[in-house]
């Protein structure tokens, strides 16, 4: 049952006056509950129980947080229909989506919980003492990760589930045993509370301190802006716009203190496709980036963009092909209406571009909402030229940049921003011949495909999901899977501190059995 | 020999009119030779050669790396007493403190060549494909750290050799496979022209490219301006003042694309004295602590500036012990003139504030440059409410706060700035009763010692050296050990990548031999 209300720490609480509601693209109508934004003294509230939370959550156990993460997932599961059914009426996105990315939200929370569980990603250290060591004796030194204050999350308009409320960022965060306070999506603000409800049942059946987790309500600037420069927040994870993610992370880097902000933001994805592969396998390919193009009404941030290749008659053929594919997609349904509308504008600003041509543009009637596909193409000269042609039109749209020779396409690919993925479309034996523009490309991404689609993000150990800025205001770190959790950590050292006193993860004894680096030698025995 | 040119590159240089010396603070008088402060076109034209260097030197195998980095310490050594005798006339320290220092950074250099070389430091992270996965074929993803780009070091005033030109910083970004532009200090440019000569003729016998380091001379805030905000420069690290380090926080995160600055700046190091302790040891406590105050004449950036205990007869015999111990201590030499003109007007602002009771203060006459030594004393509550007398004395200053109960002496603790270190002075069997003081002590620091002294910094896998703001402008990084490496490298992700044009470090075969995180288990083995 949706209340409307906000969650200050356990606590169902409206005390504001400023209401909205979430609207279904699919019925273009206005959903009926009524959401109150939180008042500055609720986010106060939030704040100051998140870091009394902190004093005893940074200290439980990581077999407790695993049980926390695992009831977080399993009160998810249990929300059943009602969240099914919120989730569509919120974002015109169909049932099928909607179980994926609740199976996928559910397998990040285990994923957490499998690792800190397992305890070994507080990468512990230990030097041991040298007493006898001339000129000067060595101390006992010892370190590991520890958490580093509430966080505060913005979920994404895309990923209701999987980048939301108790998704990746707040996963992560709460595994590192930082306590969360979401800022709830306006668009799907329904979805957000139901979500929020099972993170506070969770912790409630597994005795986690009130104000691990709180949920505010938002429907403009004010929440988002009053928690990043709150005093006692210590970060930030963001998912959404290159202009939201810049705010939030100027609006940090200008507090007295100073804090992490991980915004992953815009991506074009560049596509280089090499003239053997596009040659030999262009008909296919046209096939497979019309769906890719399209898929989830273009609406990820891994979306393929942009296209690059070198002049040829199959270049021409694949333009033709893809076009001739892509207008056979079926129209579906974006987010929200402010969605599409800056699909539009964004559209419209790309087509005004001098020298743009459109080779692809679905323009049958179609219900309000609904995205109409569109393939441009330009001039490799043109494009580095024009620096608005590289800014994102999220959404079912892509551009194709007919570059001179290779000497151009490594120049377009290093004038790119940075980037979340780039692709590269070869055939084996090609791929070496172009050494310096693979080079290229990888200096400008996070994660580098072959001979495959951008789209489709997978969450394991080995994924990258971020890159050089815009795609994210840190490359330094990734959006996606467990080692996501270094966003939140920092490494603490103890100095000649006594066994009984130590944290277990740096006990002689080692008794919750991790590997640890001892003496610059990675093992599990004790000491 | 010392040119007073800049390395622009392996070229010496010296296209400015705008030139300096450096001083000998024993002798009172400027050195003699000239140093030209490098030209806009002189620094753009490093950091060109940089970003050209960068597209070879970060693909160099982690034993061409290894071999640069020994090169560099045996270069280092070779310049053998002239290296000696000009940082000791550029600094007042003595012989035996330049000789300790060059060992510990030549021991840097060859701790960080041994990373490399061994090569596991790159994190390397394997999932494999599962094509029969269901719903969907699981793709091959594989990740590695890969280094950001050029990065801009500047040296810290204290350290001219272990936090400076070929310090830590540097080492670590070499090491990561990023070229190095050196802002070299002012205070130090003939120490700094000297190591960087080193760098030059390692970089050229082991055929690394030019522009993998340039020495840029510098003796405003012009130079370091021009390099944060070049577009090619993808990183910063610094060493110094609080106001420094923000300035060039400031500027790099206001950049179109903001860049990481990992600034390692000013802290107090508390020192909080467990009453039994004090009871218990009082006496030879305060013997050790008059040492550790004026070690290196108080300017270590871990120097325990404030010393926090509970009101007692055992702590007012302790501050008159420590008093009584620390005046007869001989002043010794501050590093320049600007340096004690700050010790001294730091010093006045904190002796200017209403009760404040100066307990010891060296009286007798100094030579030019030697600082005076001085403790003082406030209660809990003053220093609760005046954070003025929060801020860093640099020098051989601390003050001793009288806390009325641990209650207070926790809150105390908890309204700090972050701090590189904290001690605690206990009985072994008081500690536990004190555990709030301890956590809060934890929070507000990067590194906790029992029963010891804050100062001297081991250089080992398990220090951190760095702390929550304004110790540093990122917790979740260390400026000490061979994890500082960390700071100047990103993960990156290759999905479906050919195997022979894989990194050595990803390939099926292992080749490097490393360890490696296959499938989520950390293993040697091939695949």
């Amino acid at each position: 049952m949706i209340s409307g209300k906000n969650y200050i720490g356990n606590q169902l609480s409206a005390n504001g006056n400023k209401t909205y509601k979430t609207f279904n693209p699919q019925l273009h109508i206005e959903n009926s509950p009524i959401y109150t934004e939180s008042t500055k003294e609720e986010i106060d509230k939030a704040v100051s129980l998140a870091s009394k939370a902190f004093k005893t959550f940074r200290n439980i156990s990581g077999k407790k947080k695993a049980e926390f993460l695992n009831a977080i997932a399993d009160e998810i599961l249990a929300l059943d229909s009602e969240l099914i059914e919120t989730y569509c009426s919120e974002t015109g996105l169909p049932e099928g989506r909607a179980i994926g990315e609740r199976g996928r939200t559910v397998g990040q929370l285990r994923a957490f919980a499998e690792l800190v569980q397992e305890g070994s990603w507080v990468e512990a250290s230990i030097d041991t003492a040298q007493p006898e060591r001339q000129p000067m004796s060595k101390s006992d030194i010892r370190k590991m990760l520890v958490p580093l204050g509430p966080v505060v999350v913005f979920g994404a308009s895309n990923f209701p589930l999987a980048y939301s409320t108790a998704g990746g960022d707040t996963a992560a965060a709460l595994a590192a045993g930082c306590p969360v306070l979401v800022k709830s999506h306006p668009m799907h603000a329904g979805t957000g509370e139901l979500v929020a409800s099972a993170i506070i049942k969770a912790a409630e059946k597994t005795g986690m301190p009130n104000g691990v987790f709180s949920n505010l309500n938002s429907s403009g600037i004010e929440v988002g802006t009053q928690l990043v420069s709150h005093p006692d927040v210590k970060a930030v994870g963001f998912t959404g716009s290159i202009r939201g993610g810049r705010a939030l992370y100027d609006l940090a880097a200008k507090r007295e203190e100073p804090i992490p902000v991980f915004a992953e933001m815009g991506s074009i994805n560049p596509v280089v496709i090499l003239p053997e592969a596009l040659k030999n396998k262009g008909v296919a390919l046209a096939n497979t980036y019309a769906g890719s193009i399209t898929l989830g009404t273009g609406q990820f941030c891994t979306n393929p963009g942009l296209l690059l290749g070198i002049k040829s008659d199959s270049l021409t053929n694949f333009i033709q092909n893809l076009s001739d594919e892509i207008i056979k997609i079926e129209p579906s349904c974006m987010l929200h209406p402010n969605i599409i509308g800056a699909y539009e504008s964004n559209k419209q600003k790309a087509l005004s571009q001098p020298e743009l041509t459109v080779v692809a543009n679905y323009d049958s009637e179609v219900k309000p909402n609904y995205a109409r596909q569109t393939v441009t193409t330009v001039e490799g000269s043109t494009f580095l030229n024009n620096t608005t042609l590289h800014q994102e039109v999220f959404g079912p749209y892509s551009m194709v940049v007919q570059c001179e020779h290779a000497q151009q396409l490594e120049q377009v690919i290093s004038k790119l921003e940075g980037q979340l993925t780039g692709t590269l479309i070869a055939e084996n034996d090609e791929a070496a011949q172009y050494s310096q523009i693979i080079e290229a490309l990888q200096n400008r991404v996070g994660r580098i495909i072959y001979n495959g689609v951008p789209t489709g993000v997978e969450v394991c150990p080995s994924m990258v999901h971020g890159g050089p800025y815009p795609a994210s205001t840190d490359s330094r770190f990734t959006a996606v899977g467990i080692h996501s959790i270094k966003r939140w950590v920092r490494p603490f050292s103890y100095q000649d501190w006594p066994n009984n006193l130590l944290p277990d993860a740096l006990k002689n004894e080692n008794p919750l059995h991790i590997s640890r680096l001892v003496n610059n030698k990675q093992t599990t025995d004790n000491i």
